[in-house]
């Protein structure tokens, strides 16, 4: 039985899951400039401005790199999709949530770099993270265990796909309960987390003929 | 007789104007992070200012599902357009205009959440999504009525559609009237809504077999 | 003689620009709100503040149009075009140029609707909608007069383009003018210009063939 | 051995790699207006207000060039790309945040114009863009050097291309360095540079035939 805007309906539209997605990711990335800003109070050089703002410049250059591999990897993923349903639709609206929102405690772990409310900025900023990676998933295991998958992939994948996934998910999540230790643990540790996910190692069985193909 | 930037000219076009709305679609959806700030006062603990900004909070996530349902829905029905003629161009600015301009009321029932002020921002939140079912009628109607349509729809299923948008926009009016009984019931009801339409039950009738089959 | 990004080079490369251009159009169309602020001073109403924005929001709503209708018309244009060199780059960076400033005109027509300073911010807007209307003569001429349109365009639907875009840049021009007689004259002209051109009659000679057959 | 998203994962993926990419672009080129601020304060007319915006205006006007030849530069680049693998996609990555970067140097070079501050707002734009420089060589000599290229690109094209870029590269360097001598030297330099790129020669050698056909 086909529903209004999914199931049968939606058939060959991951496509346009993903352009509405880029477009997400694509703003929310350009967005974060906005949040640093430089303005010499009176009688303040502006170069001693700018080194103030380092922290803000650095946290806008952590996220960057994020959004840029949550990018890479949800492209990665949708590859792999062949049919939508409701439910992924509404898991990558939260996924898209959970980025959109990023904007918000990248500029707190700039502003609050010690004490309490760098802690509390930390445990923010890792808990947005950790929201992506459980956004990813949920997508995932919808994606591979309701036969919304292209054909002819190897069970060993879906493997060796769950185990990064979930290694994600913990990896984010101690990342943030660290900031309990030291607020800088949790951002060093997250982009740590990012650079060993795009530079590492990758699943050891071999992707699906038509995932791998030329697609365009 | 061909006219400039319709007719004959845009037959096909139905691609491009949804490429256009993705990406107004996309923007709003993404822009509404602006309007959450979180900015401690002198003394104030960041957790206690995070705090005071949850109802911001919940309405950026109310906001961002009901963009995403719009989203998905404007997609399952310019699945059924196969020519844009230049009234469908001007109902399709009236709907993105609506959209765009949510970050507005979204701010206002965050920050006014209680007495007069609270009943006028719920108000205004309702009749915007209001005016979106709205101008999504409009649009069923020309698109279904004009010959704009993909060919193969049942009259069944015109009719299942009509029903379907008919009763969001009576659901979505009755519940912005609510905020005259109680601000919050505006926010609950426009919220539940969006999920009913999205996990509920689908127009009895199949689809027509060609904006059912893959596109891409 | 093909040159690093034009010429031989850009060749079918029409689509490209046009999906830039159209991201650039969708993100300027859906700026404007982030200049509608409602923000009730101590003491005063909801209700009184928005009565207050009104003229922000009639601004909002009117450069919506206009950029609605700016897109429409670019889509129209660049369908007919086969091949675009450097110039056309440079001439259609500054047709986006003008609509990504708009949102700076349109905040000033709200907020000075009256006196020298209504006047001067009616001046402004109307001359950056006019330098709109120059951009898209000087595209057009370099489209239709350099051997960079599709095969197959009449020279009688050339001339009728011609006159239109010339016809528009007049009128922009003496919308903009009528400023100095009263400064409401240019939005109500500019949005009476807009709809006309969308509702009102089209070129009388048909659409080349190849352009006006259905292209995706 | 194939990874998670890169090497045969992504071969064929340029195209959504430019599509993100041109995304990033089109918002970054868009955001610059929200830069522009144009607020009279008590008794001054909103005429001299728009005088003393002139800066932030040709600020505006520049950077909206060098972004536009930006765009246009790595469209030509990518055209020549026929496989992604995952240090491309992070060079491509440090492009793009050197260009969401922009936005903040324009602000400054508008804003401080004169003295040691004007001379630190042109040295960090300067800066910006000879990193979009060097991001480009580094992105250049991964496709040319790692066989991500498409067939057919002869020996003298890439020396073309790498002078080139070079050129560039060592161009952008001098003019922030001559922040040095007088701040407005970098400005005007930069903006020779993006005309000299656009409207100057091309390499002498022929395109591919593979890269110059049309490809959509």
């Amino acid at each position: 039985q086909s529903r209004w805007w999914s199931g049968n309906a939606l058939r060959g539209d991951a496509g346009r899951l993903e352009a509405f997605s880029d477009g997400v990711l694509a703003i929310a990335i350009t967005l974060l400039i906005l949040d640093v800003r430089v303005d010499p109070t009176d009688g303040e050089s502006l170069t001693h401005a700018l080194h103030e703002a380092l922290p803000q410049m650095a946290a806008y250059a952590a996220t960057f790199l994020q959004i840029g591999i949550i990018w890479a990897n949800h492209h990665a993923l949708f590859r792999l999709v062949a049919r939508v349903d409701q439910m992924l639709l509404l898991l990558n609206l939260l996924l898209l949530a959970s980025v959109a929102f990023l904007p918000l405690p990248t500029g707190l772990i700039a502003e609050h770099t010690s004490g309490d409310d760098g802690q509390t900025a930390s445990l923010l900023y890792g808990a947005t993270l950790t929201l992506s990676a459980v956004a990813f998933n949920l997508i995932w295991r919808r994606v591979s265990r309701r036969g919304l998958m292209v054909p002819g992939v190897s069970a060993a994948f879906v493997r060796d796909v769950d185990i990064r996934y979930l290694s994600g998910l913990i990896g984010y999540a101690v990342a943030t309960a660290l900031a309990l230790v030291a607020s800088w643990l949790t951002i060093v540790l997250t982009v740590l987390l990012a650079l060993v996910f795009v530079l590492g190692p990758s699943p050891r069985s071999a992707m699906p003929e038509q995932a791998a193909a030329p697609d365009h």
